[in-house]
């Protein structure tokens, strides 16, 4: 059977997206495929990191799985565009090009603000957020830089912004989730679509 | 139906597990209490990570299967000793007291040495191992601490030592991965099973 | 005499553009206002640098004039998308939101890449710049991060690449005088124009 | 005179203890074998340091003098457990592999609890023990890492949890001492005797 | 004309006051030999970093321009002593010996204190001076090492001290002066004059 | 019997010398006041580090003798200015005044340089020191800094500059101790002298 080649990202030209072989749509396993296909009816293009991890197929299903968990969950206090922030602001401080690229394109699209995701990649203390999110970033970044160090001051500074300890396991497992996935794609050299940088950022997309 | 209680840790006590509410076994999914046993059954106990993380059933699946594919996976040059010595000696340096007890367990056991583990948790440099286990650790280490500074020299390093580019992504992806569990399990203040301390350090288990 | 007022950035809203008083263009000595002037009729708008450090006049004209000592310099063998992608780099390390946004849009718009600014701000060991550009920032981030380190070593590294030691002094001179501005434009909190996010990012400007 | 050689570490093997000459017991001078064979008698084997600094006598008095003023004081609200865990707690940040191993011991031994030391080594935010012993190594952590900030804020805390100001230097003076010892045995390649990372695991010795 | 040439350091010998050429002082250009001869005048010699940045004339008046826009200001809380112990402090943690030993003769000179430069330079939280200057030294060494993370608390600390906004500009302000003099001072490996190091601290100086 | 009073540091005034009681020379044990009375003959003033540390005897004894084991052994490559440059090279990396302060003044009269104690202490990178004495520094930063990565590359670096084994082990054993020494200073605020500011930096001391 024949699948619809997934239309190549333009501008990236020769670039590879990865330091590994990037298998072919065509064969990758069925279920993997099948769901490239959907997020590719849906975004327009397949985002680089469902064809750089596909190289390694059980690893991509548990990713994918992780992420689907910690992403698409309904229930608690955090906002998609909350847990797109978690992920730039994280993956700025491990440097992370694909991730904030990619996840600063979604940022900006949840939160309807064109200009927050390049503020929160550089200095989160400095974007223009409520003092809400600056609290779940600053407990995020903690997270992400020395999570030995969490304790009970951290849970109560979070209620204070009206988290409880569901969203704190959320801000903590968004925030773990990437840190593995910041770690792999530096070492994979995984590109970002050249289309991640433009989106959200004019005032409607045509 | 009624499921056999796990054996509970004797010495454990009334300590916690985990910050947040662990499940009893009997309310868990049918498949992670299936796995649960399964464990129980070979180990003679249930590992707390697999009662803690249980709170949030879709994450444990994901997490496990993750697990499985990177722990479990056949082919390549990396042993199940290699794997546990990643583990610990990361986990050492994100200072997760879960995982460097339970893997030093299992780090001692794979490797029949039972100095190893503390070894490599205290300082790896100075560890009883060959120049090829050196290497990987060198290299899971820069990815655990700055994998964004991780470039050509570092995969023609563990070339030297006869590890390949998909060894590499191995070594990679396991220390991604257990600095996402070290970050969840500081979070949650997982507490290892008391009995993991003693595992592997007797010349035979009786 | 009346001054024409420069456009106001319209996204900005009430947003202050830095924690001190901005003076009023009409208030600021005559050489300011004329070189204001001079920016707004070539950039179609005033950045905010230019209000925001004119509460100080003395310190305005000394930070203008080395600027353009620097960055207006001619000779040597570094472009004008060299120094600001210098500027970009070394501001992304010092967490400065002002110069990451602004220069990045300068330095998509003089090397005609609209990717570059956001690659180069995240992690410039993956950006889409030659060797030469890499050696070059690999000595500016030494410089802003542990001059105290820089030895001849560093020189004869530039060296390699074509850069003679006044280029040297250019690339740390450069990025000296941009810590400085790092570090007051955060002390300040200084804002960028809402229009810099979006500039050079377009295939062309209508 | 014929002096009883202490009998070997058996699972040493040819290990090296250090990287420099180790004496022979019978070469030592009178007053160091005279205390080597007093700990021999005690202990059931020569503790490695014992001999690895016995290389160099007039430092191994001063060693052992030092260390005896400190951790066989009488008085002052220190106990025993109390010191040796402060010693755990520093040369697991100090990476010493000796002092780690040879006072988890020791520490295991003098609290009777044989999960402690790898608490205290790996992450001592999360041991069973008390708040006043956490207050102990919250200072001697910051005395390890960065004596030049302490200040009165730190013994202030310090005497809310019942230490004086000569516990304060009990503590300081421990961190200090072994701070001392962790760097030579880094040098040196200082190996733990193998006896110490099992004793004190078992409900008893036999 | 001729211009007559400053006295050179007699104890500096064949010492090279900068790794770039230095020009002889009758080929400076003129505003820029004045300036020098003001400065031989009044010191008695010509300060080396005079000589050294007038390899480059227009940075060089820039240098300058912006030296006096914030030392030899009028108004304001900060003494010029308070100005030199900022310079001293931050250029300690910069590592830059032109800066320190200089600075630090100038401290010594108008606090009338010839111990205070030391103090300062080598930790400054045990100096012998007020609350006032110390909660000055806070903010500076903050604003030099971490100035993405000031925030209004900090401005309301050093108000708690009788220092306005305008004062934390200053403070801000030089810090970041002296940060970029500092980095060009190591690149080039500017040498301070031998006679800083004896000024101000003898009784009187004849 | 009556003990002559030592001669008061004049300018020190009122100041204390450490956090914790001084006792009185006449109140200090036979053994430690003959000592301190002999170094009052040689040095015309007693070092406050004789009468702080006396508060406990035992202390004093074994840090006097680890002292003179270190500083005052024959043999060997290193001389007594390579030592005290050692104690000012990483006690200023320690931020300990009393160190740095009484340290310089030894290293200036021993090395007869009146500026290289300024030097070592800001930036040895940049100090008028020999490729030897440069390498020899760099080890003990190493030691100082991050013992726990010292390698048989270290020591062979050292040998090229002509330091042996043993040399390594002095220089080691310098920098270990004067860390303790350090981490009690900092923690106690041991003061130094005031007459040690001044002390060889004059051609002749009168």
């Amino acid at each position: 059977m024949n699948t619809p080649t997934p239309t190549p990202s333009p501008a990236t030209g020769a670039q590879a997206i990865s330091r590994f072989p990037v298998p072919d749509l065509n064969d990758v396993p069925e279920d993997i495929r099948t769901r490239i296909l959907e997020v590719q009816a849906k975004t327009g293009f397949v985002p680089n990191v469902f064809l750089a991890l596909a190289h390694r197929p059980a690893e991509w299903r548990a990713f994918v799985a992780y992420h689907d968990a910690l992403m698409l969950k309904s229930g608690g206090n955090l906002s998609k565009g909350d847990r797109e922030m978690i992920v730039v602001a994280t993956s700025a401080a491990n440097q992370c090009l694909y991730c904030v690229v990619a996840h600063g394109a979604i940022l900006r699209i949840y939160e309807k603000k064109p200009l927050v995701a390049d503020q929160v990649a550089t200095n989160y203390r400095k974007a223009d957020i409520p003092p809400r999110q600056r609290a779940m970033l600053d407990f995020a970044m903690k997270v992400s830089q020395r999570a030995q160090e969490v304790d009970d001051s951290d849970f109560a500074r979070l209620r204070e912004h009206g988290f409880d300890d569901e969203d704190a396991w959320d801000i903590a497992a968004i925030t773990a989730f990437f840190g593995l996935s910041n770690r792999i794609a530096n070492v994979i050299a995984m590109r970002p679509n050249d289309e991640f940088y433009l989106m959200g950022r004019l005032p409607r997309k045509g």
